[in-house]
Protein backbone atom coordinates (compact mmCIF):
# COMPACT_ATOMS: atom_id res chain seq x y z
CA UNK A 1 0.00 0.00 0.00
CA UNK A 2 0.96 3.35 -0.43
CA UNK A 3 4.74 4.36 0.18
CA UNK A 4 5.77 1.17 1.58
CA UNK A 5 8.22 -1.43 0.67
CA UNK A 6 7.50 -4.89 -0.25
CA UNK A 7 11.12 -6.22 -1.22
CA UNK A 8 12.28 -6.73 2.31
CA UNK A 9 13.31 -9.98 3.53
CA UNK A 10 13.22 -11.17 7.33
CA UNK A 11 16.95 -10.46 8.33
CA UNK A 12 16.01 -6.74 7.59
CA UNK A 13 13.58 -6.94 10.60
CA UNK A 14 13.86 -4.40 13.29
CA UNK A 15 14.36 -5.40 16.48
CA UNK A 16 11.25 -5.36 19.18
CA UNK A 17 10.16 -1.91 20.63
CA UNK A 18 8.57 -1.55 24.44
CA UNK A 19 5.79 -3.52 25.50
CA UNK A 20 2.55 -1.42 24.43
CA UNK A 21 -0.15 -1.98 26.86
CA UNK A 22 -4.19 -0.56 26.58
CA UNK A 23 -5.64 0.31 29.43
CA UNK A 24 -9.65 -0.93 29.07
CA UNK A 25 -9.57 -0.29 25.18
CA UNK A 26 -13.06 0.22 24.21
CA UNK A 27 -12.93 -0.87 20.17
CA UNK A 28 -11.84 -4.10 19.25
CA UNK A 29 -10.99 -2.16 15.74
CA UNK A 30 -8.74 0.11 17.39
CA UNK A 31 -7.04 -2.77 18.81
CA UNK A 32 -6.92 -4.10 15.66
CA UNK A 33 -5.11 -0.57 14.40
CA UNK A 34 -2.75 -0.61 16.92
CA UNK A 35 -1.54 -4.46 16.38
CA UNK A 36 -1.19 -3.65 12.68
CA UNK A 37 0.97 -0.15 13.95
CA UNK A 38 2.76 -2.36 16.08
CA UNK A 39 4.09 -4.53 13.58
CA UNK A 40 4.71 -1.66 10.82
CA UNK A 41 7.15 -0.35 13.43
CA UNK A 42 8.64 -3.27 14.66
CA UNK A 43 6.78 -4.00 18.10
CA UNK A 44 6.02 -7.29 19.36
CA UNK A 45 4.42 -7.37 22.40
CA UNK A 46 0.70 -6.34 23.11
CA UNK A 47 -0.91 -6.18 26.52
CA UNK A 48 -4.57 -5.16 27.29
CA UNK A 49 -6.05 -4.45 30.75
CA UNK A 50 -9.88 -5.26 31.29
CA UNK A 51 -10.85 -5.06 27.45
CA UNK A 52 -14.27 -4.16 27.06
CA UNK A 53 -15.04 -6.09 23.97
CA UNK A 54 -14.68 -10.26 24.09
CA UNK A 55 -11.53 -11.29 23.57
CA UNK A 56 -9.96 -13.13 21.62
CA UNK A 57 -12.15 -10.27 19.04
CA UNK A 58 -12.83 -11.66 15.04
CA UNK A 59 -13.35 -7.52 14.51
CA UNK A 60 -9.43 -6.86 15.82
CA UNK A 61 -8.25 -9.75 13.85
CA UNK A 62 -10.65 -8.58 10.59
CA UNK A 63 -8.62 -4.82 11.06
CA UNK A 64 -5.13 -5.97 11.48
CA UNK A 65 -4.71 -7.03 7.91
CA UNK A 66 -2.05 -9.41 8.96
CA UNK A 67 -0.55 -8.54 12.11
CA UNK A 68 -2.95 -10.67 14.00
CA UNK A 69 0.13 -13.07 15.13
CA UNK A 70 0.28 -9.56 17.76
CA UNK A 71 -3.40 -9.96 18.96
CA UNK A 72 -2.86 -14.07 18.79
CA UNK A 73 0.15 -13.59 21.41
CA UNK A 74 -1.58 -10.35 22.93
CA UNK A 75 -1.67 -11.04 26.82
CA UNK A 76 -4.89 -10.10 28.94
CA UNK A 77 -4.43 -8.75 32.81
CA UNK A 78 -6.93 -7.61 35.27
CA UNK A 79 -5.55 -4.77 36.62
CA UNK A 80 -2.69 -2.04 35.34
CA UNK A 81 -0.34 -3.09 38.31
CA UNK A 82 -0.56 -6.52 36.50
CA UNK A 83 0.39 -5.46 33.33
CA UNK A 84 3.50 -3.76 34.42
CA UNK A 85 4.70 -5.61 37.29
CA UNK A 86 7.78 -7.13 35.93
CA UNK A 87 8.53 -3.97 33.60
CA UNK A 88 11.40 -1.63 34.53
CA UNK A 89 10.30 1.68 33.67
CA UNK A 90 6.76 2.45 32.15
CA UNK A 91 5.36 5.92 30.35
CA UNK A 92 1.65 7.24 30.16
CA UNK A 93 0.63 8.67 27.21
CA UNK A 94 -2.12 11.68 28.06
CA UNK A 95 -3.72 14.75 26.70
CA UNK A 96 -4.92 16.09 29.95
CA UNK A 97 -3.02 18.11 32.58
CA UNK A 98 -3.29 15.71 35.82
CA UNK A 99 -1.99 17.68 38.46
CA UNK A 100 0.88 15.49 39.18
CA UNK A 101 4.40 16.38 39.52
CA UNK A 102 5.74 14.21 37.06
CA UNK A 103 8.05 14.78 33.78
CA UNK A 104 6.17 15.38 30.80
CA UNK A 105 8.17 14.91 27.31
CA UNK A 106 7.38 14.64 23.49
CA UNK A 107 7.76 10.81 22.15
CA UNK A 108 11.16 12.57 20.68
CA UNK A 109 12.81 12.87 23.72
CA UNK A 110 10.80 9.96 25.50
CA UNK A 111 12.95 7.69 23.04
CA UNK A 112 15.70 9.06 23.29
CA UNK A 113 15.57 8.48 27.55
CA UNK A 114 14.83 5.12 27.18
CA UNK A 115 17.45 4.41 24.86
CA UNK A 116 20.12 6.13 27.37
CA UNK A 117 18.57 4.03 30.13
CA UNK A 118 20.43 0.73 29.05
CA UNK A 119 17.59 -1.50 29.75
CA UNK A 120 15.68 -3.67 27.33
CA UNK A 121 13.36 -2.51 25.06
CA UNK A 122 11.46 -5.23 26.49
CA UNK A 123 11.61 -4.02 30.33
CA UNK A 124 10.03 -0.81 29.24
CA UNK A 125 6.41 -0.21 28.62
CA UNK A 126 4.42 2.69 27.34
CA UNK A 127 0.23 2.57 28.32
CA UNK A 128 -2.68 3.79 26.30
CA UNK A 129 -5.60 4.71 27.89
CA UNK A 130 -9.12 4.13 27.02
CA UNK A 131 -10.30 5.88 24.02
CA UNK A 132 -13.14 8.42 25.56
CA UNK A 133 -10.61 9.79 28.05
CA UNK A 134 -7.79 8.05 28.27
CA UNK A 135 -5.71 6.80 31.58
CA UNK A 136 -7.05 7.40 35.32
CA UNK A 137 -5.11 9.17 37.69
CA UNK A 138 -4.26 6.23 39.47
CA UNK A 139 -2.36 4.57 36.11
CA UNK A 140 -0.80 7.99 35.98
CA UNK A 141 0.60 7.95 38.89
CA UNK A 142 2.15 4.69 38.62
CA UNK A 143 4.21 5.89 35.31
CA UNK A 144 7.95 7.33 35.58
CA UNK A 145 7.11 9.73 32.55
CA UNK A 146 4.35 11.29 30.62
CA UNK A 147 4.40 11.17 26.77
CA UNK A 148 3.33 13.92 24.56
CA UNK A 149 2.81 13.33 21.06
CA UNK A 150 4.05 16.81 19.33
CA UNK A 151 1.44 17.86 16.84
CA UNK A 152 -0.39 21.07 15.75
CA UNK A 153 -1.05 21.94 18.96
CA UNK A 154 -4.77 23.68 17.53
CA UNK A 155 -5.59 20.50 16.46
CA UNK A 156 -3.90 17.56 18.43
CA UNK A 157 -6.78 14.81 18.41
CA UNK A 158 -5.28 11.13 17.88
CA UNK A 159 -7.52 8.13 17.91
CA UNK A 160 -6.02 5.27 19.64
CA UNK A 161 -3.90 3.93 16.46
CA UNK A 162 -3.08 6.93 15.22
CA UNK A 163 -1.44 7.07 18.99
CA UNK A 164 0.53 4.02 18.99
CA UNK A 165 1.69 4.23 15.58
CA UNK A 166 3.29 8.12 16.21
CA UNK A 167 4.60 6.88 18.95
CA UNK A 168 5.65 3.36 17.70
CA UNK A 169 7.66 5.08 14.30
CA UNK A 170 9.88 7.61 16.57
CA UNK A 171 11.33 4.62 18.48
CA UNK A 172 11.71 3.03 14.70
CA UNK A 173 12.94 5.99 13.50
CA UNK A 174 15.83 6.55 16.32
CA UNK A 175 16.85 2.96 16.55
CA UNK A 176 16.18 1.43 13.01
CA UNK A 177 15.92 4.48 10.15
CA UNK A 178 17.55 7.14 11.50
CA UNK A 179 19.70 6.77 14.03
CA UNK A 180 21.00 10.39 15.38
CA UNK A 181 24.20 12.22 14.77
CA UNK A 182 27.04 10.40 17.01
CA UNK A 183 30.11 11.14 17.18
CA UNK A 184 32.70 8.70 17.38
CA UNK A 185 35.66 9.19 19.71
CA UNK A 186 38.19 6.91 18.68
CA UNK A 187 40.63 7.38 21.33
CA UNK A 188 40.17 8.95 24.65
CA UNK A 189 36.47 10.70 25.98
CA UNK A 190 35.43 14.14 25.73
CA UNK A 191 37.58 16.22 27.19
CA UNK A 192 36.19 17.48 30.40
CA UNK A 193 35.45 21.19 30.99
CA UNK A 194 38.29 21.61 33.03
CA UNK A 195 40.79 20.34 30.48
CA UNK A 196 39.41 22.47 27.88
CA UNK A 197 39.44 25.58 30.26
CA UNK A 198 42.80 24.88 31.33
CA UNK A 199 43.90 24.77 27.15
CA UNK A 200 42.18 28.29 26.76
CA UNK A 201 44.06 29.48 29.69
CA UNK A 202 47.43 28.39 28.52
CA UNK A 203 46.47 29.66 24.63
CA UNK A 204 45.57 33.10 26.02
CA UNK A 205 48.86 33.37 28.01
CA UNK A 206 50.65 33.03 24.74
CA UNK A 207 49.35 35.14 22.64
CA UNK A 208 49.29 37.72 25.41
CA UNK A 209 52.76 37.39 25.17
CA UNK A 210 52.90 37.39 21.37
CA UNK A 211 50.97 40.61 21.04
CA UNK A 212 48.13 39.06 19.49
CA UNK A 213 45.74 39.68 22.11
CA UNK A 214 47.56 43.36 22.77
CA UNK A 215 44.37 45.41 21.89
CA UNK A 216 42.47 45.81 25.31
CA UNK A 217 39.33 47.12 24.26
CA UNK A 218 39.12 44.01 21.90
CA UNK A 219 40.41 41.49 23.98
CA UNK A 220 37.53 39.78 25.85
CA UNK A 221 35.97 39.35 21.86
CA UNK A 222 39.02 37.74 20.52
CA UNK A 223 39.34 35.45 22.91
CA UNK A 224 35.80 34.25 22.76
CA UNK A 225 35.59 34.06 19.59
CA UNK A 226 39.37 31.96 19.72
CA UNK A 227 37.64 29.62 22.22
CA UNK A 228 34.45 29.41 20.33
CA UNK A 229 36.64 27.42 17.61
CA UNK A 230 38.02 24.84 19.55
CA UNK A 231 34.76 24.80 21.69
CA UNK A 232 33.14 24.00 18.40
CA UNK A 233 35.88 20.97 17.61
CA UNK A 234 34.30 18.78 20.54
CA UNK A 235 37.73 18.03 21.45
CA UNK A 236 38.89 14.56 23.45
CA UNK A 237 41.13 14.57 25.74
CA UNK A 238 43.93 13.42 23.21
CA UNK A 239 43.01 15.77 21.34
CA UNK A 240 43.45 18.69 23.64
CA UNK A 241 46.86 16.74 25.14
CA UNK A 242 48.07 17.28 20.87
CA UNK A 243 47.06 21.04 21.10
CA UNK A 244 49.02 21.40 24.36
CA UNK A 245 51.53 20.10 22.81
CA UNK A 246 51.93 22.07 19.79
CA UNK A 247 51.83 25.10 22.05
CA UNK A 248 54.63 23.59 24.34
CA UNK A 249 56.94 23.15 20.70
CA UNK A 250 56.27 27.20 19.36
CA UNK A 251 58.74 29.29 20.84
CA UNK A 252 56.64 32.54 21.42
CA UNK A 253 58.86 35.32 21.10
CA UNK A 254 57.29 38.60 21.41
CA UNK A 255 54.91 39.51 18.02
CA UNK A 256 55.45 39.97 14.42
CA UNK A 257 56.11 38.47 11.53
CA UNK A 258 53.75 38.81 8.90
CA UNK A 259 51.47 36.36 6.89
CA UNK B 1 -7.16 12.09 22.58
CA UNK B 2 -4.22 9.98 23.88
CA UNK B 3 -0.81 12.13 24.19
CA UNK B 4 -2.31 15.36 22.76
CA UNK B 5 -1.83 18.81 23.87
CA UNK B 6 -5.28 21.00 24.11
CA UNK B 7 -3.87 23.91 26.05
CA UNK B 8 -2.48 25.51 22.84
CA UNK B 9 -3.38 28.55 21.25
CA UNK B 10 -3.87 29.25 17.64
CA UNK B 11 -0.81 31.50 17.56
CA UNK B 12 1.32 28.16 17.96
CA UNK B 13 0.01 26.97 15.14
CA UNK B 14 2.52 25.55 12.46
CA UNK B 15 2.49 27.48 9.06
CA UNK B 16 0.50 25.03 6.39
CA UNK B 17 2.47 21.89 4.68
CA UNK B 18 2.46 20.91 0.79
CA UNK B 19 -0.45 20.37 -0.97
CA UNK B 20 -1.68 16.45 -0.55
CA UNK B 21 -3.39 15.31 -3.58
CA UNK B 22 -5.46 12.01 -3.50
CA UNK B 23 -5.53 10.17 -6.41
CA UNK B 24 -8.76 8.22 -7.52
CA UNK B 25 -9.90 7.34 -3.66
CA UNK B 26 -12.18 4.29 -3.02
CA UNK B 27 -13.46 5.14 0.12
CA UNK B 28 -15.21 7.96 1.74
CA UNK B 29 -13.67 7.17 5.18
CA UNK B 30 -10.45 7.13 4.33
CA UNK B 31 -10.52 10.59 3.36
CA UNK B 32 -12.29 11.45 6.38
CA UNK B 33 -9.27 10.19 8.21
CA UNK B 34 -6.46 11.75 5.44
CA UNK B 35 -8.49 15.30 6.45
CA UNK B 36 -7.76 14.72 10.36
CA UNK B 37 -3.66 13.74 9.56
CA UNK B 38 -3.50 16.83 7.50
CA UNK B 39 -4.91 19.22 10.38
CA UNK B 40 -2.72 17.10 13.06
CA UNK B 41 0.21 17.77 10.93
CA UNK B 42 -0.78 22.00 10.33
CA UNK B 43 -1.35 20.79 6.52
CA UNK B 44 -4.23 23.08 5.03
CA UNK B 45 -4.77 22.27 1.15
CA UNK B 46 -6.51 18.95 -0.11
CA UNK B 47 -6.90 18.18 -3.39
CA UNK B 48 -9.13 15.16 -4.67
CA UNK B 49 -8.57 13.54 -8.73
CA UNK B 50 -11.69 11.73 -9.22
CA UNK B 51 -13.10 10.40 -5.81
CA UNK B 52 -14.89 7.04 -6.17
CA UNK B 53 -18.05 8.12 -3.97
CA UNK B 54 -19.92 11.16 -3.81
CA UNK B 55 -18.53 14.07 -2.84
CA UNK B 56 -19.35 15.92 -0.69
CA UNK B 57 -19.16 13.42 1.15
CA UNK B 58 -21.19 12.96 5.07
CA UNK B 59 -19.66 9.65 6.22
CA UNK B 60 -16.00 11.48 5.25
CA UNK B 61 -16.72 14.52 7.60
CA UNK B 62 -18.56 12.30 10.11
CA UNK B 63 -14.88 10.34 10.21
CA UNK B 64 -13.06 13.87 10.30
CA UNK B 65 -14.06 14.60 14.22
CA UNK B 66 -13.17 18.10 13.38
CA UNK B 67 -11.14 18.31 10.68
CA UNK B 68 -13.94 19.01 8.20
CA UNK B 69 -12.77 22.30 6.99
CA UNK B 70 -10.24 20.88 5.51
CA UNK B 71 -12.67 18.63 3.62
CA UNK B 72 -14.95 21.44 2.70
CA UNK B 73 -11.95 23.37 1.13
CA UNK B 74 -11.03 20.57 -0.53
CA UNK B 75 -11.00 20.89 -4.89
CA UNK B 76 -11.92 18.12 -6.63
CA UNK B 77 -10.03 17.60 -10.50
CA UNK B 78 -10.96 15.37 -13.07
CA UNK B 79 -7.18 14.43 -13.97
CA UNK B 80 -4.02 14.41 -12.09
CA UNK B 81 -2.51 16.65 -14.67
CA UNK B 82 -4.86 19.38 -13.65
CA UNK B 83 -4.80 18.66 -9.94
CA UNK B 84 -0.49 19.32 -10.09
CA UNK B 85 -0.41 21.96 -12.88
CA UNK B 86 0.20 25.38 -10.44
CA UNK B 87 2.96 23.14 -8.48
CA UNK B 88 6.67 23.03 -8.73
CA UNK B 89 7.01 20.02 -7.47
CA UNK B 90 5.38 16.95 -6.88
CA UNK B 91 6.20 13.72 -5.05
CA UNK B 92 4.56 10.20 -5.42
CA UNK B 93 4.22 7.68 -2.39
CA UNK B 94 4.26 4.74 -4.02
CA UNK B 95 5.00 0.69 -2.53
CA UNK B 96 5.75 -1.22 -6.29
CA UNK B 97 8.29 -0.60 -7.96
CA UNK B 98 8.12 1.07 -11.29
CA UNK B 99 10.81 0.13 -13.16
CA UNK B 100 11.31 3.73 -14.11
CA UNK B 101 14.68 5.64 -13.39
CA UNK B 102 13.68 8.46 -10.89
CA UNK B 103 14.77 8.79 -6.80
CA UNK B 104 13.93 7.36 -4.46
CA UNK B 105 14.05 8.44 -1.08
CA UNK B 106 12.62 8.28 2.82
CA UNK B 107 10.13 10.74 3.66
CA UNK B 108 12.81 11.85 5.98
CA UNK B 109 14.82 12.94 2.94
CA UNK B 110 12.13 13.94 0.96
CA UNK B 111 11.47 16.73 3.21
CA UNK B 112 14.63 17.84 3.69
CA UNK B 113 14.92 17.99 -0.07
CA UNK B 114 12.16 19.95 -0.36
CA UNK B 115 13.04 22.25 2.10
CA UNK B 116 16.51 22.80 0.76
CA UNK B 117 14.51 23.87 -2.67
CA UNK B 118 13.55 27.34 -1.27
CA UNK B 119 10.19 27.42 -2.79
CA UNK B 120 6.81 27.68 -0.82
CA UNK B 121 5.30 23.99 0.77
CA UNK B 122 2.07 25.33 -1.06
CA UNK B 123 3.85 25.05 -4.50
CA UNK B 124 4.94 21.17 -3.49
CA UNK B 125 2.24 18.47 -4.05
CA UNK B 126 2.21 14.94 -2.39
CA UNK B 127 0.64 12.39 -4.36
CA UNK B 128 -1.28 9.25 -2.88
CA UNK B 129 -2.83 6.66 -5.19
CA UNK B 130 -5.85 4.16 -4.80
CA UNK B 131 -6.35 1.95 -1.48
CA UNK B 132 -6.08 -0.59 -3.96
CA UNK B 133 -3.25 -0.38 -6.10
CA UNK B 134 -1.67 2.92 -5.70
CA UNK B 135 -0.89 5.67 -8.35
CA UNK B 136 -1.06 4.14 -11.77
CA UNK B 137 2.49 4.67 -14.09
CA UNK B 138 1.87 8.02 -15.81
CA UNK B 139 0.97 9.73 -12.94
CA UNK B 140 3.93 8.88 -11.36
CA UNK B 141 6.08 9.31 -14.21
CA UNK B 142 4.81 12.92 -13.71
CA UNK B 143 6.40 12.72 -10.56
CA UNK B 144 9.86 14.49 -9.19
CA UNK B 145 10.73 11.67 -7.16
CA UNK B 146 8.95 8.45 -5.10
CA UNK B 147 8.50 8.80 -1.13
CA UNK B 148 9.01 5.75 0.25
CA UNK B 149 7.62 5.78 4.26
CA UNK B 150 10.65 3.73 6.14
CA UNK B 151 9.15 1.11 8.59
CA UNK B 152 9.24 -2.65 9.02
CA UNK B 153 10.39 -4.21 6.05
CA UNK B 154 8.44 -7.49 6.91
CA UNK B 155 5.16 -5.30 7.55
CA UNK B 156 5.26 -2.10 6.05
CA UNK B 157 1.12 -1.93 4.91
CA UNK B 158 -0.38 0.88 5.95
CA UNK B 159 -3.44 2.05 4.89
CA UNK B 160 -3.87 5.86 3.21
CA UNK B 161 -4.93 7.80 6.54
CA UNK B 162 -1.74 6.30 8.21
CA UNK B 163 0.27 6.76 5.07
CA UNK B 164 -0.41 10.69 4.76
CA UNK B 165 -0.37 10.45 8.87
CA UNK B 166 3.71 9.57 8.64
CA UNK B 167 4.32 11.47 5.75
CA UNK B 168 2.89 14.94 7.02
CA UNK B 169 4.38 14.20 10.58
CA UNK B 170 8.06 14.51 9.50
CA UNK B 171 6.82 17.37 7.60
CA UNK B 172 5.99 19.07 11.20
CA UNK B 173 8.40 17.10 12.46
CA UNK B 174 11.10 18.85 10.59
CA UNK B 175 9.63 22.51 10.66
CA UNK B 176 7.75 22.97 13.48
CA UNK B 177 8.49 20.48 16.26
CA UNK B 178 11.74 19.56 16.08
CA UNK B 179 14.12 21.50 13.46
CA UNK B 180 17.43 19.48 12.66
CA UNK B 181 20.76 21.04 14.23
CA UNK B 182 22.13 24.14 12.55
CA UNK B 183 24.90 26.21 13.31
CA UNK B 184 24.39 29.85 13.35
CA UNK B 185 27.09 31.09 10.83
CA UNK B 186 27.51 34.89 12.49
CA UNK B 187 29.73 36.54 10.56
CA UNK B 188 31.02 34.78 7.31
CA UNK B 189 29.83 31.62 5.92
CA UNK B 190 31.78 28.00 5.92
CA UNK B 191 35.35 28.15 5.19
CA UNK B 192 35.94 26.65 1.46
CA UNK B 193 37.91 23.64 0.83
CA UNK B 194 40.86 25.84 -0.35
CA UNK B 195 40.96 28.00 2.65
CA UNK B 196 40.82 25.10 4.70
CA UNK B 197 43.52 23.26 3.16
CA UNK B 198 46.00 26.87 2.59
CA UNK B 199 45.55 26.75 6.56
CA UNK B 200 46.45 23.79 6.89
CA UNK B 201 48.91 23.59 4.90
CA UNK B 202 50.37 27.08 6.65
CA UNK B 203 50.11 25.65 10.53
CA UNK B 204 52.10 22.13 9.11
CA UNK B 205 54.84 24.36 7.89
CA UNK B 206 55.15 26.16 11.08
CA UNK B 207 54.99 22.78 12.93
CA UNK B 208 57.53 21.30 10.69
CA UNK B 209 59.93 24.47 11.18
CA UNK B 210 59.23 24.13 14.99
CA UNK B 211 60.04 20.64 15.28
CA UNK B 212 57.06 19.51 16.91
CA UNK B 213 55.92 16.86 13.42
CA UNK B 214 60.01 16.06 14.09
CA UNK B 215 59.31 12.17 14.14
CA UNK B 216 59.13 11.45 10.73
CA UNK B 217 57.12 7.97 10.59
CA UNK B 218 54.61 9.39 13.09
CA UNK B 219 53.92 12.53 10.79
CA UNK B 220 51.53 11.57 8.65
CA UNK B 221 49.31 10.71 11.44
CA UNK B 222 49.75 13.43 13.42
CA UNK B 223 48.96 15.70 10.71
CA UNK B 224 45.51 13.92 9.72
CA UNK B 225 44.95 14.60 13.64
CA UNK B 226 45.59 17.47 13.54
CA UNK B 227 43.76 18.50 10.76
CA UNK B 228 40.70 16.69 11.98
CA UNK B 229 40.63 18.59 15.18
CA UNK B 230 40.13 21.94 12.80
CA UNK B 231 38.07 19.91 10.81
CA UNK B 232 35.37 19.30 13.16
CA UNK B 233 35.30 22.87 14.32
CA UNK B 234 33.01 23.86 10.70
CA UNK B 235 35.45 26.78 11.03
CA UNK B 236 33.39 29.90 8.95
CA UNK B 237 36.25 32.22 6.82
CA UNK B 238 36.86 34.99 9.21
CA UNK B 239 37.66 31.99 11.88
CA UNK B 240 40.26 30.63 9.41
CA UNK B 241 41.41 33.90 9.01
CA UNK B 242 41.93 34.34 12.95
CA UNK B 243 43.52 31.37 13.13
CA UNK B 244 46.24 32.69 10.54
CA UNK B 245 46.42 35.88 12.33
CA UNK B 246 47.20 33.79 15.35
CA UNK B 247 50.44 31.58 13.15
CA UNK B 248 51.53 34.87 11.89
CA UNK B 249 51.77 36.34 15.49
CA UNK B 250 53.36 33.50 16.81
CA UNK B 251 57.05 33.83 15.96
CA UNK B 252 58.65 30.09 15.51
CA UNK B 253 62.34 29.67 16.17
CA UNK B 254 63.53 26.13 16.19
CA UNK B 255 61.81 23.76 18.62
CA UNK B 256 61.57 23.28 22.82
CA UNK B 257 60.46 24.79 25.71
CA UNK B 258 58.07 22.05 28.22
CA UNK B 259 55.09 22.42 29.11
Amino acid sequence: MAGTNRKAKAKDKPTPGPVIILVEPQMAENVGHVARAMMNCGFAELRIVKPRFDWPSRKAVAVSSGADVILEKAKIFKTTEAAVKDLKRIYATTARWRNMSKPVMTSIDTVKEILKLKIKPQQVGLLFGKESKGLDNDDVAMCDGIISIPLNPTYSSLNLGQAVLLVAYEWLRATYIHPPRQLHLRDSGFASKDELLNFYGRLEEKLDACGFLRVKEKRPRMVRHIRNIFQKAELTTQEVNTLHGIITNINIKGAKGKR
